[in-house]
């Protein structure tokens, strides 16, 4: 089942796996017109910031098929109530600002004298083309990071950085996934990821979906399992990383990457290189997100602490690049992570 | 308000706080008779090593007291009922046996011609006696601890090792409120503590009742918490400890334990002279206990995971020596950590 699917033509729709229902259900949404992607995209039932531009492009064509009839200057109109529509779903999400924009540079390159109808088609193949660059580009890391991994080896996770975040195979998973079309038999162990449980309600879902042998755990006990030499090796991925290779991702991501070289366990990021932000020079550059107390508090509906108590809960860490044994993107592997070889890898894009 | 309590002599009762409604309720259950000190400490109402061994104390007077007028044999008899009962609620704990072996050998203790309420005064002695030691024992800990903190300091702690399982300070918590008691600034930061939310529950909330600044976070945070300076020491209490000073505690301490030392954070253990077992030479002999898939996938009642992933769930781990700075216990600060100065100072017990 994918994260993303758009079936038929020009007058087809979009179908996402509702995520705010796993891993009880999986149960299939289909967007029929942008106001339904909008709404799916702010109540995160798609989520991953390569996932929620692929949803948003596809939006842009729900937003205007229904208008070919109109004059140029009020289609034109239209297609910028939908883009205003979609960006503002989630105020920050990068990738679905970038898809969008790039849904109006195709609307606008279309000659005068096309109809409206021909550039709904022109949209539709755009977004065909982000859905389809991602998922290539979701194999390609897969295909170089697989080089690291080795049959019969455990390899510990944190967060999901996987299809259900992107088209398909995701970054990290996607390497697992690819080790595992080669033949490796991979055993995974996936923190769970507190506070919001990407791990064990989304990870360990679809490592299972696609029968990768999965064991959860809560995220105090991954030293345990890497000093019983259950892992030989730890694959993450990344929300954002420096010019030097410090690597900002979901919050516990620094601590396994420092418990991994207490147990001489190789730490591994595997990130597409729109990833890397080369304007920072190093991580501590990169804002640390605080979130609200409530997902520490009341974490699964339930309330867990005292009212009142004070919480500290920062969404994201930043892993320094000397703990981080090599990079994994789609133009190879960086290995030894610093700015030189950074520098190297992602000016290739 | 105070974990355990007897109100009266000896046709009084047993007040306990009942921890299982923990943090949204502070309520008080008195016990009257044995069976309600039984189903207290089988359905954790009353819980950690100490104050089971002192609920189940008060629990041996309140099972024989209304039997003063039964003849000696039959007396006997009925000590011995209440014993067996009060020992089948928590079959591993160590502290219930004890203190049941306690009670009865107090009881063999009294004279032949002494009446059966005579008796039952002796135990009830004897019973406060076990709780009065306990808070000595508690604080005689904490005056030692105390001297590692100095004003103004942050502390990490993990899991509850306070006065909800004690007497009344418990033992790395007597720690901090003696540090406060002395007029030190401590701030706290407790981990959550999964699977079982001690940290969350009980750590959190026993601070705030004595005014000690908390501030909770999840596990998965202390590395980052470390990273910003806002901790100069961490805190634990100990399960059991080895002959060499390995220490086993709830899972994630050792975790913490070497994120202290990748931040050089001093991590301290806290906990009395009975938790050592010098029968073991060293923690790799400290069997571990492995629990419930659904204490990990289904935390607070709320499934959280696919049905049917796999769980990897141990109880405890162990520190080993040369990670902890310090052991306090009731005679005193052990430090360095090694057979030899284990051997000094437990052997003074």
């Amino acid at each position: 089942m994918e994260t993303l699917q758009w079936q038929g033509g020009v007058d087809g729709h979009l179908v996402l796996i509702d995520q705010t229902k796993l891993p009880e259900r999986c149960d299939q949404l289909a967007c029929t017109d942008a106001q339904q992607v909008w709404e799916a995209i702010k109540w995160l039932r798609v989520r991953g910031a390569p996932a929620i531009g692929i949803a948003a492009a596809y939006g842009m064509v729900l937003g205007v098929r229904q208008h070919t009839s109109l004059d140029r200057t009020r289609f034109r109109q239209q297609l910028a109530e939908v883009a205003d529509l979609l960006a503002s779903s989630r105020p920050t999400a990068v990738n679905l600002f970038w898809a969008i924009r790039r849904l109006r540079a195709c609307a606008e390159r279309q000659a005068s004298d096309v109809s409206n109808r021909a550039i709904v088609e022109a949209l539709l193949a755009e977004a065909r083309a982000i859905h389809e660059e991602d998922r290539v580009m979701c194999h390609a890391i897969g295909r170089h990071g697989a080089e690291l991994l080795e049959d019969g080896m455990g390899v510990l996770t944190h967060c999901n950085a996987g299809g259900l975040a992107t088209s398909e195979y995701g970054t990290a998973l996607s390497v697992i996934y690819t080790a595992q079309d080669q033949g490796k038999r991979i055993r995974v162990y996936a923190d769970e990821t507190r506070p919001l449980l990407q791990g064990a309600r989304l990870t360990t879902w679809e490592l299972m979906q696609r029968n990768v042998d999965v064991t959860l755990i809560c995220d105090s006990m991954a030293a345990q399992v890497m000093r019983e030499g259950r892992v030989q090796a730890v694959l993450t991925g990344a929300d954002r990383i420096a010019a030097n290779g410090d690597a900002a991702n979901k919050i516990g991501t620094y601590a396994v990457a420092l418990l991994a070289q207490a147990h001489a366990v190789p730490f591994y990021v595997a990130a597409p290189s729109s990833t890397f932000d080369l304007s920072l020079a190093a991580g501590d550059q990169i804002p640390i997100e605080q979130r609200d107390d409530e997902e520490v508090t009341c974490g699964m509906g339930v309330r867990t602490a005292p009212r009142g108590v004070k919480v500290y809960n920062p969404a994201f860490d930043v892993t320094p690049s000397a703990l981080i044994r090599a990079i994994v993107c789609e133009h190879g592997i960086i290995q030894p992570v610093n700015a030189s070889s950074v520098a190297a890898t992602v000016a290739r894009k």
